[in-house]
């Protein structure tokens, strides 16, 4: 939609975008924090790969990969579509705190 | 590259995208928590370009598609190819713990 000749500031994905670029460094440490959380298992199982198939896996070439599908797959708490949060008030419970009171 | 017909436990992709489903509901737990740190400034933001704009902005709609753009910028900790990492051993100094130790 941002076309690469004019770039109006008033535009609303730019100024939205600006703001993104500002915070993503510091995004960027607490998703890297999380991950960490996470990198043994992660490890584990690329580690259990390389021992069932025996050839050159590349394991942090499968955990990076990996680690990109999670992001993509997080995307679904911010879905484009209206879809995900139903118009009645019935909500899913959920035991922890619902997201639906983010946005 | 995974085929929708025959899916094969043993492959590489397969196995780790099995630890990611497994991993993804508490991921994104974590990765909302995060976003909540950063939510108030999403919602300035949008409500200023609703000021700015008069006409019927989706302020939500903006800010679903910024928390997009973070997780979409956020894959650039995991990149696909080498590059990132350059082989000598100088890296830049960082003032927090840098990532490269992750991965």
């Amino acid at each position: 939609r941002r076309s690469h000749t004019a770039v109006s500031y008033t535009d609303p994905q730019v100024s939205m975008d600006l703001l993104r670029a500002v915070l993503q460094p510091s995004f960027n440490d607490d998703i890297m924090a999380v991950f960490r959380k996470y990198q043994k298992f992660f490890e584990k199982a690329a580690e259990n790969v390389k021992e069932n198939m025996g050839e050159d896996v590349q394991t942090d070439q499968l955990i990076r990969e990996a680690c990109r599908n999670v992001l993509e797959h997080a995307k679904q708490l911010f879905p484009e579509v209206e879809g995900k949060r139903t118009g009645s008030e019935v909500t899913m419970k959920r035991s922890r705190a619902a997201d639906e009171d983010f946005i």
